[in-house]
């Protein structure tokens, strides 16, 4: 094949990987990469570990240097770079040398847009009259807040929005001794997250003492951005607030090319990544793609899909046959001491869209319960109860979390069911998991309800149903009632409960809790063995419990 | 369904799980558990920690007593109960009340054997004369080495077999401060893993301090076992001697009854886990079971597959359409600081049964570079080079190690290919992974030689290429081939290689190696575009030096 002119828009995830591929499968192509940025390829996810101290050496977020992977990889790399405009019919960029303020064209044969995201500011009072306001995208957003926060001795901050990156940086600004305040708009942090799975990490920020305020936001920035006034009326002092609620994808160039964006702002793309231009293809942060499970339009800016749909472009213009089939949205994040973890659909997008699905909750130990080390971990599993289908997992806690949501990922590409997740061959020693790893028992567990050998009813049913009148069993030891419980229930230690069962209405339904709904189960099977109609509450206290602490403490006077 | 009669023999791991699954399957069957031993349902594989003195509590170990899970599962458990005959005509089978003496008969509808294996002992001289040498099944034996052991106060201690549970023994003693030799009869430990993966775990022993004495065996204990004699003549001497070199199946009861066993002595069970006998039901380590990749029998005495099989007889005695379909053998086990995990096929398997396959050899960080913490992982893929298909994977390293097993574990099953691999979504932040995960990377640089793309060479086959004359070029840094390099290489760094490529002849294959394969790839990628046959060692010069300081041990004086 003669040498072609291919041009990448962006250097660094997307654009980087689809360079060096692009390399790899031929030596006569010409490649040029614009990066109106200093740096290429560095490490976004790194960032806010390096300001947190975590990460002391700051050559080591840049994966490779303009100078090093233009040698390795004979590329035109050019940094400081900008591509301002595309002209589809003459197969023509112009670009804006933001060194010396030049523009200048360059004709392509293919073009590759990986433009990624830029952060969301909101138009706030107060904003520009503000220095100390940051969001973080990049490595000069990076040595600017640790500039500050060094210069500043900077010793509170405010972080607006709960998603991944505001966490991140909360923990790391924690971590270097400043006191934060986080404030979420919605009723949760993590919005990867259902509620439920989201209070673990909300107690979690309560405990390492983050100053946690949910259902609150930015009403203005005052004092030159010092004081942070939320909608309530609320007043925030602050050294260094961090705007992280999220990212926009950069779509200019490709709008004012003619070329489609879709609702959410990304741009549109075929399954082979081309745009509505078959010269020029999008990837990454910018563009729209497919909900892997339900195959409906969305956005996902992660690394993973950047560096995936880089590969994959690089193939497609080399005449392979490849497609991209979606994006599951697998994510984790550390949050001081847990990890939290996702995959596929959660409940709230389900719902969104309409579609029926079940859950369960499973709250296993991270390995051999009787192995030292082993940790709680909270498992939930989304899917179909007709068919087994999976939709989607979530998992938090201290250890093994993001290995199990893992297996669960690859079990979704592998097109498995609940039931293949309990046949899942797993390895096992006790430092390590159980003979039933926690995704086994997620797959017995909804494989049971699929099978119509267990019905369940979740935390956020069973007060209704107490309050009118239901009829609600808790099969734990007296002792563990002394702890918390659901209010209405009548207690029934399992062991009794062969005995004891005439004490129950044989024409009701039986709702049965226990602690994380593993003696539920087996009271419900006892039960309806014995023909009662028996159903167990998902997870049983202990994801009630998660719940209600947050209740408890929105409730109590600040 | 009227009550049936259901007896078990074996009380443990898949006894016990077919207990309770059968319980709460229905209230009305009889289930009788009977147990030899005088435990029930104990954790057999936490056994060597107790030993250890990492697990504490003895009472942790056993799961469930008899009175606990005889209330809780309504069951008829009897311990220290030996089924000594089935007569399958009538139904019935004879029991010893091991306590008593007493000898009395059931009958049943359904029989499920569950009596698993028992340490192999080999017949040596010495062997009856010495008190200090154990084999490790039961909460007895451990009761007896412990006991053993501080009465004595053991120093040192003889393991022979280096197997899982030869490991774990040694790992446990040294920690109890007692000096460790390890005698196996092969050329490697651990052999579900291949050579130069065991080459990895050689060395942690040697680092740890443990006395390895391979390809040597026991020839007799002396003095009351106090010293062992070995084949080569070398005397070791012994406080503490453990038998670890493998397991029989417990088939006894299953062959004086008719029914068929296989020629590893396992008992010959249907895809629904029935002997010949319908009726009879055999799982655990006392069957042989269908190597789930390659569908040949095999035997893998592991607590997953026990569990599972428990769980499934349970379920088809209930008229449930299940079936198993064959043990992959996934596994893992900590061995000092590393963790050592593997599934499905290995290298040796493979050549025995004369499958073509290619292996390739991966050395990436278990999570991002840049960030703390991170450890080298090495990573073994074996898969047919003409579909893709995976045949198995090994991995050794300290970290992460057995979530990239488990991870392919699933994809089998989910009937994956390697291309699959580079496909599956995995979770990435920096403390967790890269955005190419391991498993993601294996499955690239396997998908690169089924796409031919890429050949390979390994560790066991340059030596001989380049002694023939074979061109071996290192593209390393000069300073690296100071720390070592295979002999016979030449040197051009790969940022050299453009410029200095015509130094290579163009009309015999280039060979090439590097620290762990990546920039041999980048430089075979290279060279082939211009137009050279190149080859790329698999895992560089990591995979190769792994084996060579076994070598260089092996023959240095002792
Ligand atoms: C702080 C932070 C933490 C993160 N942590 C994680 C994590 O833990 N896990 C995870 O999966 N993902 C994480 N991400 C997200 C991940 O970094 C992105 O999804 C990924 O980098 C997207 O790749 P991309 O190529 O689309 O965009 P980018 O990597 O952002 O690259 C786009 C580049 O294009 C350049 N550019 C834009 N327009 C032009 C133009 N017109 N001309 C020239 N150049 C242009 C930009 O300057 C930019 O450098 C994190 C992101 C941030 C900011
Ligand atoms: C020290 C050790 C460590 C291990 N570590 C691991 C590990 O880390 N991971 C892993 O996956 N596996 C491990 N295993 C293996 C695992 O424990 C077994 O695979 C599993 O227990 C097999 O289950 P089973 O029901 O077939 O046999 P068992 O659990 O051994 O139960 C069989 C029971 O049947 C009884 N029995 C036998 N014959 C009769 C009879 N005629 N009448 C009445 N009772 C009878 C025996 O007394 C025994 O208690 C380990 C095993 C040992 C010994
Ligand atoms: C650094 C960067 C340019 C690398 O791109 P890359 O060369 O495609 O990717 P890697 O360095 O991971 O190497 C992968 C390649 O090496 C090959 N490889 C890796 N290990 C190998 C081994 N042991 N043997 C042979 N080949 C190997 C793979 O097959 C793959 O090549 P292929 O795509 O041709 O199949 C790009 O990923 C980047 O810029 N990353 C930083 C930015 C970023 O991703 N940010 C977000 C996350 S923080
Ligand atoms: C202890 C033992 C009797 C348990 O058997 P078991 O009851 O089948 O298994 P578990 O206790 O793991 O519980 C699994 C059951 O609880 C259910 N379950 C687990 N968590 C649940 C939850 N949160 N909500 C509802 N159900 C739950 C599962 O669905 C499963 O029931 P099912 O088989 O009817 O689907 C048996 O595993 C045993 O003896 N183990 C020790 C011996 C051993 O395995 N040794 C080798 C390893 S060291």
């Amino acid at each position: 094949m003669m040498g072609r002119k291919i041009i990448i828009v962006g250097g660094v995830a997307g654009g980087a990987t689809a360079a060096a591929r692009l390399r790899r499968l031929s030596e006569e192509d010409e490649i040029i990469v614009l990066e109106k940025g200093e740096y290429i390829s560095y490490a976004n996810c790194g960032l806010p570990y390096y300001i947190g101290g975590v990460i002391t050496d700051r050559d080591a977020l840049l994966v490779q240097t303009v100078e090093g992977m233009s040698k390795k990889f004979k590329l035109d790399i050019r940094n400081l770079s900008e591509a301002v405009e595309i002209d589809r019919e003459l197969q023509t960029l112009t670009i804006k040398n933001l060194k010396t303020g030049t523009v200048y064209k360059e004709s392509y044969d293919k073009l590759i847009l990986s433009p990624g995201a830029r952060p969301i500011i909101p138009n706030l009072e107060g904003y520009k009259e503000a220095a100390n306001i940051f969001t973080l995208r990049s490595v000069p957003d990076t040595d600017q807040i640790k500039h500050w926060i060094d210069e500043r001795k900077a010793q509170e901050a405010v972080i607006i929005g709960g998603g991944f990156i505001g966490l991140e940086m909360a923990e790391n600004l924690m971590h270097r001794g400043i006191k934060v305040s986080l404030v979420e708009l919605g009723n949760q942090v993590m919005s990867s997250l259902d509620y439920e799975m989201s209070a673990i990490v909300y107690q979690e920020l309560l405990d390492q003492g983050v100053n946690v305020i949910m259902e609150d936001g930015v009403k203005a920035f005052r004092d030159q951005g010092s004081t942070v006034e939320l909608q309530s009326g609320r007043l925030l002092s602050s050294d260094l607030t961090i705007l992280s609620i999220g990212v926009r994808a950069e779509n200019e160039l490709a709008k004012t090319a003619g070329l489609s964006t879709g609702k959410r702002g990304g741009i549109i793309v075929n399954e082979h990544l081309q745009t509505d231009d078959k010269n020029i293809y999008a990837i990454g942060d910018a563009i729209e793609v497919k909900d892997y499970i339900q195959q409906t339009q969305t956005m996902v800016p992660l690394a993973w899909p950047a560096n995936r749909q880089g590969r994959l472009v690089a193939d497609h213009i080399h005449g392979k046959a490849v497609s991209y089939n979606g994006t599951l949205g697998t994510s984790v994040a550390k949050v001081f001491n847990l990890t939290v973890a996702a995959t596929g659909n959660n409940e709230k997008l389900l719902d969104q869209l309409g579609i029926p699905f079940e859950a369960v909750h499973v709250h296993p130990s991270s390995n051999a319960s009787y192995y030292p080390g082993g940790r709680p971990l909270s498992l939930k599993l989304l899917f179909d109860p007709n068919t087994g289908k999976i939709f989607g997992a979530q998992a938090v806690g201290v250890k093994g979390v993001e290995k199990r949501i893992d297996v669960i990922a690859t079990a979704i590409k592998g097109n498995l069911t609940v039931e293949d997740l309990a046949d899942l061959e797993l390895s096992y020693a006790p430092p390590y998991s159980s003979a039933k790893d926690p995704v086994n028992m997620a797959g017995y567990v909804a494989a049971n309800i699929v099978d119509k050998e267990l019905s369940v009813v979740h935390y956020d049913e069973i007060d209704e149903i107490v309050a009118w009148g239901g009829v609600l069993l808790d099969v734990r030891e007296p002792e563990e009632r002394e702890r918390g419980f659901i209010q209405g229930s009548i207690n029934i230690p399992l062991g009794q409960l062969r005995e004891r069962r005439h004490e129950l209405p044989k024409n009701h339904p039986i709702y049965v809790t226990c602690q994380v709904g593993m003696r539920g189960y087996l009271a419900v099977k006892t039960l309806m063995n014995y023909g009662y109609q028996a159903v167990n509450l998902s997870g049983g206290y202990k994801t009630y419990e998660m719940v209600q602490r947050i209740k408890n403490k929105e409730a109590a006077p600040l």
